[in-house]
């Protein structure tokens, strides 16, 4: 399977792309349709890569506006979990599905999953032809782990069908949700099977303060004692992460995903302390976190407010680029998250931009891509060389929209 | 001139809408076209009232992207004044234009402007077919007011040709770049010919700062003491006001308007007090400020930013609800801004939203518009009874693109 894309806009020059089995192998002014290639006439569109979404639970879409307006632990215990309870393979499918379009057509290739009926999200993300890392959240504070135990290693299994277009992981729900035996038995198991680690960490000022009651650390030297600081390792959130622990995590190659939006929605009452993760040499990228508590997977919308959470924590206008706020998104710094920048080898993950965005008309392009768009400025999305998004249109999306509602309705929301 | 819109959907039922004159004549399950009337399906499309974006200045489109990772300071003097001193009205005219086209996309009917040139403005604005209330920036801490008073009075002049499409207002830029004789001879002549008043008050701390130390009271009381502070004042920013001169605005019945974006992007280090203003029963209205600082003119986005900053400023999720934020983008609580709720008799300024929305999908529509969607929702925007979008097209929106970055190069951005 071969795909060219000629005549699209690259830091000012015209260039040709050819994607060879999901692979970019040619890219340069110099490069021009094959025989037999797919061609795709780029009409002068900006091309760049595509975004990475480094934490979410994509089927929470079904969630969406569903009890917003209520604090967490009442939207928890009276919204989310008595429909979680309810929740069948079908409804992850399809709010997967639903998830996977509103991604295509907002510029994102690649998202790091953790939700319920994993192997029901990997058939959709395959399905809908975007790239994931998923895994089953695993919750348990007792010392007897035989029951989650075979939970996670029954998932794991369900999910080896999917490899490697799909990536598995094993995600313990957190330091208070997962007890220590749990979490030595994920950094062993990591470890034997080379799989990467997904957990949210240092989210709310009280998991710290539990963290340092009950360990007498705070929460990342607490998973560097267990071994689960690793090279592999993704923490979702880190508002509350110190100078030293950031240090530590920069040291351990862990890498930190921001998701302002969400710790905005849901007034954690912190920022994620980028410069200071920045001058630790921590890897970073940007997540939007599920629906829930968002409710958008446009991740353009979440670059904006992660640099203004940025530039409005230090008060200092200058406490971000737009330039590296870009790579945040793009999973430029953080090589964990899979993308990597657009290069002959890479995966051919990439995106065109409508050239008639009054947004884009004029101006720097970081900062145009940053503070001026949103998602609509997308006008193809190309994910492992296959277009999945041409003139703004995803095939089939009317009927995903659909279908998820109806699994919505039938959970009895909305 | 008569439309007849039918098949949308407003709080669950089917409608009709028809609207003559530029006012909503008839809205209801009962209303179908009538003989001679253009008529829209909307195919089940939800309908809601238009946004009104109630602080910019338009034509600063220019400079997006330009000079962004600056601090104010810098950004003022080495970027944006330099290149205002050549500012020519057909600048202003495709500034104003393309920032038209954007407002058409994203849903907004009507805007507060104060710019340069404002006759550029309102023949920008009535030639796009969009509704504003304009005023030409006044600085000036001399005395002597026989330059400023014969410019403002000229620019009122040369705008009388737009009325009543745009409205005219008075601008004193602010309290720091306008002297108390401007300040007086303001609230005079807006008093003397019924005019609104257009002023950005206490946007950083340093502004309060300076007025207690040269006036002995804080913003808003030494504006009352001048009398500027009455029912057709609006007010740009406000974060810095306190409780008593909350009060104080409420009494005296004038607007503030919150630019969350632009304050976090400029990094003034503070979040407009809206709970307060609230418990104080100030009229309250969204706006964008200028898309160089911000650079968006996406309304949608800043309402999302502006209930996430209040959520987290309060550290508390439920600060704002959902449908609370939603009426103050609407203008459904400043009749300063000359929204209005869409009834019958009301102007006829409504959008018809996408149906194959993902963000749309499923949930409760004011949590879904206010935290799931952006602009791109939008697929039909009807401004007085005019049709300026139809199915995500507003016509000769390239051109409009095209010849705002023309005049970009032509004044050396971009």
């Amino acid at each position: 399977m071969s795909l060219a894309v000629v005549n699209a806009t690259r830091e000012g020059a015209t260039v040709g792309l050819r994607c060879l089995d999901g692979v970019v192998a040619a890219l340069g002014p110099e490069v021009v349709a094959e025989p037999g290639d797919e061609t795709l006439d780029a009409g002068g569109a900006v091309l760049v890569p595509a975004l990475v979404n480094g934490h979410t639970h994509a089927a929470m879409t079904l969630f969406r506006g569903y009890g917003g307006d209520l604090p967490l632990m009442r939207w928890l215990t009276e919204k989310v979990w008595p429909v979680e309870e309810r929740l069948e393979p079908e409804d992850v499918y399809w709010g997967t599905r639903l998830a996977c379009v509103e991604m295509i057509r907002t510029g994102t290739a690649r998202f790091w999953d953790m939700y319920w009926h994993p192997d029901a999200t990997s058939r959709a993300v395959r399905d809908a032809g975007l790239r994931a890392t998923v895994g089953h959240p695993l919750f348990g504070l007792d010392e007897d782990l035989s029951e989650i135990e075979a939970i996670a290693l029954a998932s794991l299994e369900a999910q080896r069908q999917f490899e490697p277009w799909i990536g598995r992981a094993l995600a313990p729900h957190s330091i208070y949700t997962a007890g220590e035996s749990l979490l030595r038995w994920t950094a062993e198991t990591a470890a034997e099977l080379s799989l990467p680690v997904h957990l949210h960490l240092s989210e709310t000022e009280q998991e710290v303060e539990d963290c340092v009651a009950a360990h007498g650390v705070r929460p990342a030297a607490y998973l560097d004692r267990i071994g689960l600081l690793g090279e592999k390792t993704l923490l979702a959130h880190g508002v509350w992460l110190d100078r030293e622990e950031l240090e530590l995590i920069a040291a351990r190659g862990s890498t930190v995903v921001s998701n302002p939006v969400a710790n905005m929605k849901l007034a954690v009452g912190g920022v994620f302390p980028y410069p200071a993760a920045r001058e630790a040499g921590v890897a970073v990228g940007l997540g939007t976190d599920g629906a829930g508590s968002n409710d958008s997977l446009d991740l353009f919308a979440d670059l904006k407010v992660f640099a203004l959470a940025q530039r409005h924590a230090a008060a200092d206008a200058t406490a971000i680029g737009a330039g590296e706020a870009w790579g945040v998104a793009t999973g430029a710094s953080a090589p964990l998250l899979g993308a990597g920048r657009l290069a002959v080898g890479g995966p051919a993950d990439f995106l065109l931009l409508r050239r008639d965005s009054p947004e884009l008309g004029v101006g720097e392009l970081a900062t145009d891509l940053v503070y001026a768009a949103s998602g609509s400025v997308v006008e193809t999305t190309v994910v492992a060389g296959r277009v999945l998004m041409r003139e703004g249109r995803v095939e089939g999306a009317e009927e995903v929209v659909a279908r998820a509602a109806e699994r919505a309705h039938g959970l009895g929301i909305g």
